[in-house]
């Protein structure tokens, strides 16, 4: 398969860097954003750092930095693959920078997306996007928004490293009276295709303790949340063991809720990659695998039948269609009746997706 | 992958005819359908021929034996393999048989199904039915209806062999004042992987002339219905190279629309066989194989975002959620930003299916 990528990082970077290059007053702290991300952000780092104040800046340094984390720990862990980074424009406002790491040794497909976009929206799109439906006043009809956010699927090859996702986004629209409504939304949740007690703790227990700095209330509401969120309704399962989700959440402030949102992208890392570690090397049976594809199979009908962004962006005109669908596994399977066999371990993980457990008290 | 059926046809018609083996008065035509039929119908041989006249009957009896026909044809050209029979019932009426073959020499995965279910539906329900979306006036808020139907996907193991399916159902609604309102719907169309013209053109022209026989103005009809139908939106493509499709027919009579869906019915093994049986040897390369499984995917994509008879199933409590998602493919695979190279095969048949071309004229 080609690659369509626009180039690896360095590349752009460099480009970057000849087209910032002269009289630039603070150059060690752009040298050391460039490390960190995988690509020039959407808004110019400089203009970033001009308006470093506004809420919007700091959450799309956040969410590049969390792209730049996140990619660098993957890539650390799969050393014969790399990262295909492309750069994308939105025709109508924005673009995006799209990571994906491909058939690696370790990663089967690994996509880590960020996106800023903004523009007009119509009422009616404005009402789909809060997930409340809390109706905006729109002058002549239409309503400025901003939406940013970085969102990852990361498959593994080996049956006994779960899958993982996360997506952390805010969103802010102006009303008709120049008042802006914004609020944040996001989640980090694994997939395995056997069940691993001790796994499943260590990555509760990691997103409990990001909640726990913000309010003990969180984790147990936005655990239930993700627990209900990824229903495949159809087949009475979960996609798979959860974790945490949020959407529409706009108090108590800003600022307060968008610490939050920075202590769960900061657990992206410590809640996943040392599960990747403790796995990746396990050997694995020709039927493990297979039962790893049903499952794959699964997660492509959540995401396509149910999942609310991929829904909304499939029907946005102008949406980036590879950037959504880098979600989908690289190879699924679809087998008629398939039943595993009672006390197996498949059916021993389906037990947990039908009825969600409670993994840290 | 364990296989849930409860038995192939033959055990199943000893079961029936030890339960109805006295007295029976038309016993050699009840053999003669023995033999047509993969399973008992689901409203039972001898209520069916009781109520021979009745054209509901009478489309039982139709799509019964296009199952038979459609799976004896496969079996034939798959020797190894076998169909698996399954007879369900569905708890608030009616019940269906569904015949699957998998793994096989020459199908990765073959489905045909029949349906026959009645009950009681909502209002919105059944409006939601009708794609024309007609009013119907309820007694008590409730609807009598019946829909019946088969439908079938065939995805061959060999890139070579295309996909068909088919699919063709009968629906009555009985309003307040006892008028029953009823309409047909169905069609047959190929996914190729590759294209081959001479293939695309009996398949076409063999629809057509079953449609002729019913009406000139058919066939370019129900030709662009089922290119406009077919449209997997966020790709730009269409999901083959079409067939026909029809919705909500209930023109010009019963008799006559039952003439026009019993010669569709009929083209079925004449369009579709003879190119499994041409290409079904064809050598092929691991690349060949690959682009099958990434138009697989978007096979996929189609049934899940798009289909209606999918997510009209899906949504439908009681429905049989194994006998809705038998059309996924047994495999598929998702590719980061793959773009076939200019001037090749892959970007040959890509270019059909975003510019959908006549084959028959």
């Amino acid at each position: 398969g080609a690659l369509g990528g626009v180039g690896l990082g360095l590349g752009l970077w460099q480009q970057a860097a000849m087209a910032a290059s002269e009289g630039d007053e603070d150059e060690k702290e752009e040298e050391e954003l460039r490390q960190r991300f995988m690509a020039p952000p959407v808004s110019g780092l400089r203009e970033l750092r001009r308006r470093r104040r506004e809420l919007r800046s700091r959450m799309e340094l956040l969410i590049m930095e969390t792209q730049g984390e996140v990619c660098r720990a993957l890539a650390a862990l799969d050393p014969g693959a790399a990262f295909a980074v492309d750069t994308w424009e939105r025709k109508e406002g924005g673009g995006g920078v799209s990571c994906v790491l491909q058939d690696g040794e370790v990663f089967e497909k690994a996509g880590v997306n960020v996106s800023v976009v903004f523009g007009l929206l119509s009422e009616e799109a404005a009402r789909q996007m809060r997930s409340r439906g809390k109706s905006l006043k729109a002058k002549d009809g239409k309503l400025p928004f901003c939406a940013m956010g970085v969102s990852s699927v990361i498959h593994p090859k080996n049956p006994h490293v779960p899958t993982m996702h996360f997506n952390y986004r805010y969103f802010e629209i102006e009303e008709a009276d120049g008042t802006k409504q914004w609020w944040f939304g996001g989640g980090t949740d694994l997939t395995p295709t056997y069940l691993n007690e001790e796994d499943a703790v260590h990555f509760h227990k990691t997103l409990k303790e990001a909640c726990d700095k913000h309010g003990l209330k969180l984790y147990p509401k936005y655990k239930k949340w993700c627990d209900d969120y990824f229903y495949i309704k159809h087949r009475g399962e979960r996609r798979g063991i959860g974790g945490i989700f949020f959407d529409d959440v706009d108090s108590p402030s800003k600022e307060e809720v968008f610490q939050f949102v920075k202590s769960c992208a900061k657990a992206v890392v410590p809640c996943y990659i040392p599960i990747v570690k403790r796995h990746c090397h396990d050997s694995f049976t020709p039927e493990e695998k297979l039962w790893q594809q049903l499952r794959r199979g699964r997660y492509v009908e959540f995401n396509l039948v149910y999942d609310r962004g991929t829904k909304f962006g499939l029907l946005t005109p102008g949406s980036r269609i590879e950037s959504i669908l880098m979600s989908l596994p690289l190879t699924a399977r679809w087998e008629y009746m398939h039943t595993p066999p009672e006390s197996s371990k498949e059916a021993e993980i389906l037990e947990v997706l039908r009825n969600p457990k409670d993994w840290v008290h």
